[in-house]
């Protein structure tokens, strides 16, 4: 894809990606998703991810938002060990906003997470457990029957393809479908994953919560440096409306079951291609989208000014609302990276709509109000002229599904 | 109005604005606004103000966008010599990314004015003139239209006030009506001031264009004093969608006819009192607009972290979609300014619509689902705790007409 940024550790090895395997492609993990009766539609809502590993180091990256919700706020405890036993996912209730009581909530959630597995055989304490929820700000759960929840959950681990499907199901909100993605490296380890949302398009309810698995034999610090890098070009670089949840949460868990020892560059690249297919997945879903948008700034000064105006423009309602109506409008963009706090000369600046170009050096180029941008793929560059930094942002359009779906939900 | 922030300068001594007159209010200055030919509807779309004092000072504020158009590029040369004779404005066409034929055009218009001033007997140079422009950006002004224009309109200036109205109408882009104020002091001297656009509602043609005159003896000094005390309380702190055009204007001409020298505090109230009434006026007129809101973040630990609270939380697209289904989604509100680059503490921060407690501490309050937001105003309120900085952004929902109208503009 010529959008991506050469920065990416995305090996250019073939990792083949698997969509119809998840969580459990990993060996060493067990899962389940089923209906606890948090939702009210009575769908699934309760997921559980079990690290039956010998060693279970992991790592995890939170929200920046200063406002944590109770889960994050215990996870981001919890983490201090840099192991993790097992992760109870909810949907139907974000948990934020409900003060000492919510965080009461979640850490009784999680001791009857470890009273479970300890009574399944294998002593475990709450401490050891990584908690994630997602839904409405605000509200209490209702916990006798997230209690039951887990219990039943407990009660239905299992580690075949199915189970690690059920539990992607589980954590779906206004998903359109579970997303999850897996490959296996040749020498015989895999990692697996499985996420939901789409990057705050719906604050309320579309958390991006990720949870990442693999029998790679790692370190904990292994880890943490393959879902750093991992995060920063994917789930990071996809931005829909500039928001972020009180509860973003991704966790990646190693049960070393493969018995295999990967290099730190094996470990990254394999890691950062399933959060990158994941991230593709949710830009896909996101709610109202009629486009799949990527915004690549070139030229800047440097990679992280390429990824603020990349940022500021991705973000741009006005552009946004003109990409929606297939309107190769790049008087809204120049007018969009005008406003970015980066190095930009005017004169120097160019744009493209899917490779044809529209704007040189600040001048609008002959046929630029015919570029035709009716497909649903959608890729824009700005090559400001200055250097070599470059990054993309992967959006969407500001649709009026986007404006109905968002108006109305928790109403 | 509870939400005027304390440090406004507009001063509580009574100045009565009238909304049917406007720069022509002011004695010493004359106006027309005609239709050139530029815009395809056959609309008026050229105005002409022209200081006919003695003394003509005057000051100005420019976008702060890196990409500027021609007419800014071109008005902040002639500014600085701190004195005009004359505005020209069109409508029908930015001249914004236009290089160096652009440019010329603006040079061109500017020197026809001054032809057309000094053949009705006031020897003038182009360097006396402003030009503005608005609305599409990249395309070239039909520059034998808007030359014949400018003679039509030198030709039927006038001082009365119909003739100021005649211009705020010429201004127009997809503004539904002209806006104007004026005020007259005790003291026998008078403030008048025309505007259009929405604070970058739709920044192909929205841009902000604003023109306000006084008979009042000031010096250029007192005037951007006054005004850059005037714009940083009103319009700088209207923000629908959080672009700034590439053409945004606001001038201040002073032509001294009532001979008064009002005090600095006096001119700087008045001054203030009329942009303060036009950015109300954009804010009710702004494109697709169902809800006008005023966002306060009060308590924080200055005016300036205020002021950015704020202004996070009136661009977010999450709570702007909430506020349009008149939903009291405290949640995103809370998630929203969590995101801000400021001092804040979830377990201080409380939140308000319409003065009900929806969030207290970080936690719902009771009944915080069940208020009512169906009325057009809103007033949002989020109480840091943390000190007395306190700042207020006005700005809109973003709803279904937001997008259809920004969705189909160029096309």
């Amino acid at each position: 894809m010529s959008t991506d940024t050469p920065q990416s550790p995305i090996a250019t090895a073939t990792l083949d990606i698997q969509r119809d395997k998840g969580i459990t492609a990993a060996r060493g993990f067990a899962a389940t998703g089923i209906a606890a009766g948090i939702k009210a539609s009575g769908n699934k809502d309760l997921a559980l991810v079990v690290n039956n590993g010998t060693e279970r180091p992991a790592a995890a990256v939170f929200t920046t938002n200063k406002v944590k919700a109770a889960p994050v706020l215990w996870s981001q405890q919890v983490m201090a060990s840099r192991e993790l036993r097992a992760v109870v996912l909810n949907s139907g209730g974000a948990n934020a906003c409900t003060g000492p009581q919510g965080f009461a909530d979640t850490h009784h959630t999680a001791e009857e997470v470890a009273a479970a597995l300890t009574d399944l055989g294998t002593p475990t304490g709450a401490v050891e457990i990584a908690v994630c929820s997602t839904g409405l700000i605000g509200d209490f759960l209702p916990m006798p029957k997230v209690l039951a929840g887990v219990r039943t959950a407990a009660s239905e681990l299992s580690d075949n393809i199915e189970a690690g499907s059920s539990a992607a199901q589980a954590i779906m909100t206004t998903d359109s479908v579970p997303k999850q993605a897996a490959c296996t490296h040749g020498d015989g380890w895999s990692v697996g994953g499985m996420a939901k949302g789409a990057g705050m398009l719906a604050p309320s309810l579309a958390t991006m919560l990720c949870v990442v698995t693999t029998d790679a034999v790692a370190t904990a610090e292994q880890l943490d440096t393959a879902l750093r890098q991992a995060t920063k070009y994917s789930f990071d670089r996809l931005d829909v409306d500039g928001a972020t949840s009180t509860n973003d949460t991704v966790l990646l868990l190693s049960s070393g079951a493969s018995g295999v020892s990967p290099s730190q560059r094996e470990l990254n690249a394999a890691v950062a291609a399933i959060c990158d297919d994941l991230a593709d997945q949710l830009m896909a879903d996101a709610e109202g989208v009629t486009k799949r948008v990527t915004v690549t700034v070139s030229g800047a000064t440097s990679e992280s000014e390429a990824l603020i105006g990349a940022r500021v423009v991705a973000r741009d309602s006005l552009v946004k609302t003109a990409l929606f109506g297939s309107d190769p409008n790049w008087g809204r963009v120049l007018a969009a990276i005008g406003i970015a706090p980066i190095a930009l000369d005017p004169d120097k600046t160019s744009v493209y709509f899917n490779g044809n170009p529209v704007c040189l050096n600040g001048v609008g180029a002959p046929g630029a109000r015919e570029v035709d941008l009716s497909d649903t793929d959608i890729a824009l560059r700005i090559e400001l002229g200055l250097g070599s930094g470059e990054a993309t942002i992967r959006t969407t359009d500001l649709s009026l599904g986007y404006v109905t779906e968002n108006s109305a939900y928790s109403s």
